[in-house]
């Protein structure tokens, strides 16, 4: 069976998914194959472009019927616009992917949660970065207890594309429409993995942070207030007694995607950073000192399928793997994570910085 | 109009090649377009079943009327197969994408190299290392005089495959078949970028040294010599004045594909490592140090076709880019670098290391 | 004039301390002289044998009178033992230098503050990390604009002697005796740091944790509970708008006196950690990426005294320079900073860390 | 019993090791003692000044008596007045410590290697590097087989201090003075490091390179030709089988004493860098990945003498080690190495390449 495939989107996103799978079968013959049917977007002229060149079928200006008329939906449009058409098409048993946050706020993104329980098909929220092979070798050697008891885990997502305070104000600096700033775009990232890797989150005290109050915005009558934060900071605690400290900025000068996570326990200690994203760093108790590795090697998850030892793969092949894992959930009805459960408990621990932040009390989750 | 294009080798070149063509469009929407017509191998079975991955509509186990019934020929097989099916194209004025290094002997480059000039066509060699976007920067920097006089050139390219005495023998220990070990297999790279990059070389001394001078072979009673290079070193004299020193290894413990290359001039330096290829290491005599710049800003060569900053790309990426301009070189009849010129340039190179080997003296090239 | 020098101590800190002294004349020749009088210690043999080794005319057993009968007095042994010495010589008018941090709590640490004021001889705190040449530089690039307004500060000192369970309980481990654990012992530096580079601190939220609760102690029947944190986590807040968090441990595995701090501003960011405590990386907004600064020109601060470009100081060499600008303060009857000031205004971070680890609140400062 | 010692120089290299000696007894209680006797140099006043500053009893104008009147000679002296004062003390059965090179030719080591045989003195060669903890344990690691045969070795030694056309003329651009410049300067410790480590070098074929032939002199009517090499490349085969390159430079930009030795073996592969001495890099080909040791372990050689671990040592650490055993040699009546026997290998190496370089040609040694 082939599935057919429709996505409301085609932005960034949009080519980082359409690319993934045009790829699959290639380097994952033994995928289910798909079929990119139908793209969606509002202005006719710019989705039927980019229905070309992303490789759909045909264009959709009306989500309603669309998103049912599909095997699987895939929304990687704006967060506000997460929640109708993702239940729309659960609610038709269409599978679904969305990408994070699942929400703008937590009340929808349990609406959301709700449907994908009510449904028969399954609910894939995005966090592809699990997908990179050196994160997955990370999640596996935890696993199987390399690092003993964890101690304490370190997880930032800094960028500097906010630091300029001449850059023009965007949708991003509204908190009305993305909900909150870093917090909820990058942190969700960190939080995921920390939680993913390391176990739930039992409470958090945060910080947000907004260093540039206003920007210009040439179609406002020259300037608009940013509501949003360009930084956080939060301490937290997790329920199996590790600890730890999440960052996020806009404007930390230099920093490009630093997507880090830095984990210590009682028998070891591991690292990684986007940045270099094939390598990880890791020591334990037994070894003198970090072994630099380059995670490259045929016996590393995913690697057998793309190149010899040494030859490094990118940002983008996450989403690769990320479709192989849903799609096959998909052929053999089998649970997949992250689902929207994930997607709530991310959305959940954003929404208690925030809380905390205004508070400045510890929030339990 | 798009070019039926036939490719010989389905190994792991081939997948590195198709899948380039798969990928052109989506990210250079304005590159010319390709049909996979046919993929040429030996064994029906096998070329039928990588065809079908590789996205090729047909097959051929005779390359003859193959290699002629195309618009371009791509040939990615062993070395020692390379000229036949090459000069036959071109001689029907088939366009021409051959893997470095061109040939196993400077003889046989040098009839592909004639065979070039004769044809209509466009003969390119895949350096594809040229194609990498931190690559294109340093040659850029280099060009607009960043460096001044180049002073020293440092290349290497260094593996670890073959530091096990116990990993058996193949192919490329075998100098009837391969002509050369490290010097002409990765060698060639190093040569063919530090003669982009800083000129023309006009004088070498080198040594190969073979390490390990048996292995298993199973299917040979047991063992067989090894008759190439595991390693080679080599000093360099170019005719601009610069001087340098090139080095490769398949015995060097701990690197995995180590393609690097360093250059000292009068005003600054420059170094990149395949190892994190989205990375330039870079000092103006201006600087106080050395800054670490990565290349993935929309400025820097190609990255304007992928993803935000920090996002980084993966070795494979050089063969869209490289297609990118071998395409446009064909539909805009303009000429493409390298060609056969610089392939025969190379493999002059890697035979004056082999006589330096022998006779101990500096050999001019 | 030649200053008659008393030290009560002589474990690690002591030699420190007289190795500095031993070495100051010959590499700052115009640094006034002194002389190791007198070196104070409880038992007669071990501080004769050391008083031999450090180079001391002569032992006291009692530092009653010893520590008026000097010209200055360097205080260097545990916490708990700070106070007294330090009071009486003050109210001689004897110069004193205290180890950091001046008292196991914030009360005694007030009433040494007090003596101070009431003094007429000069009172420092030794934190010694100022006094780095890398650390000096940080410094004068932040105050002379080099970041903009300061956005983020994040300050560490990770160890992992306490890692191994095996470990046997000394009384670092015992909250009567030591104050507290990592907050105190090694936080202190960072809080030093950042109050002297960033400005005061206004508010903080933290957490204390111990991991390894019990620990062996053949000398108690076996074990005895470990009372101190051995990590400390904290997010704080500068009164200029800066945020932070501040981490340190003793359990963080692979870490070995990782004494780090990094700082973003709006114009620029800048990092510098023990571990390579010759270096800095700096990135202004109008470069394109961090610069790695080797700070070992004769240009950079007290470098000048010491070797050619490139030839690394040590950790030792902080208390070279820390004695030249003390003695020098003396010697020119000015104020010399870190003063007890600066001990007190880190002593009370330290505290508030410790009351909002048990409030679970932000604390003002 | 106290050795009485006399030194001649009193710059750099003077201060070094007046400043080693100063602090060994500190350090390395059980090390024989000495007193800075006599301190020699041409011009009284400027000599008296220095020995003032560097702790010597008195000063001497004319060498010949002096170097006879103490028990240890060190002789820090430029390389052309090297001979005849060791010579002098060598034959009075003084102790002696001669900086590297020995000498600016061969034939003059030699000498000097003669009168150390007809010699009961001991006589050493200052190759300080080998006394750093991490080279000590990169030595002991190879000599227990660590890595097996030995491959490959890489050394360079660069620097940047004449890259400026600007910089003037200084006698080490001058061949009758200097001998060579950047071979023997400081290729000698390139040599020295990998003949101790790797064993003796067989033949060697070499490159001297002058970038910039003339500099400003104001004292010499303008301008004056540089008659020593800015940059040298070697390329070079051990006895044992073992190949390697070694390379110097003045005109490195943004190399500072950038003194590094890297070493691929059959089973491991180490690294050392100056810049961060206190580190190792180190593979086994058990190990997946390279460690990244910090040597600052109390089982480090030397470092139980020095401070717990992480606090790092710097460049000058290298002579008080190097004291120690010279001092413990001379008090013990055992043989010292390096001696003069590896001061006149180091400089037959030096030899070859400048021969090398002139005609071509590989050199055996």
């Amino acid at each position: 069976m082939t599935y057919d495939i429709g996505f409301l989107g085609y932005g960034f996103m949009g080519k980082a998914h359409a690319s993934a799978l045009d790829r699959l079968q290639m380097f994952f013959p033994d995928a289910p194959t798909t079929n990119r049917d139908v793209l969606i977007g509002r202005n006719e002229d710019s989705v039927t472009e980019a229905a070309d060149q992303l490789g759909f079928d045909r264009v959709a200006t009306d989500w309603r019927t669309a998103v049912t008329d599909v095997d699987i939906f895939c929304n990687l449009g704006p967060n506000h616009i997460h929640a109708e058409p993702v239940i729309t098409a659960l609610e038709s048993d269409v599978h679904v992917l969305c990408e994070k946050p699942l929400a703008s706020d937590i009340g929808t993104a349990i609406e959301m949660r709700d449907a994908a329980r009510r449904s028969n098909a399954i609910a894939a929220t995005s966090f592809n970065y699990r997908y990179l092979p050196a994160v997955q070798l990370m999640k596996q050697l935890i696993e199987e207890g390399a690092l003993g008891d964890i101690y304490r885990v370190k997880g930032r997502y800094n960028q500097d594309w906010l630091v300029d305070p001449e850059t023009p104000w965007n949708w991003r600096c509204e908190k009305d429409i993305a909900g909150s700033g870093t917090v909820g775009d990058v942190g969700s990232h960190t939080i995921d993995l920390a939680q993913w890797i390391v176990g739930d989150i039992e409470s958090i005290v945060g910080s947000l942070t907004t260093h540039i109050t206003e920007r210009s915005a040439p179609d406002q009558d020259g300037s608009r207030a940013v509501t949003t934060d360009d930084e956080y900071l939060a301490l937290v605690k997790f329920e199996n007694g590790a600890e730890g400290v999440f960052e996020g900025s806009r404007v930390a000068t230099g920093r490009k995607a630093d997507n880090s996570i830095e984990i210590y326990g009682s028998d070891g200690a591991i690292s990684f950073s986007l940045r270099r994203l094939n390598e990880l760093r890791y020591k334990s108790t037994n070894d003198r000192a970090y072994q630099q590795l380059l995670v490259t090697e045929p016996d590393d998850p995913y690697m057998d399928a793309w190149w010899p030892s040494g030859h490094i793969i990118g940002w983008e092949h996450s989403f690769i793997h990320q479709y192989y894992e849903f799609l096959n959930s998909i052929a053999t009805a089998t649970h997949h994570r992250p689902d929207f459960e994930d997607g709530v408990a991310v959305q959940r621990v954003v929404d208690a910085v925030i809380i905390s932040s205004e508070t400045g009390k510890w929030v339990d989750i």
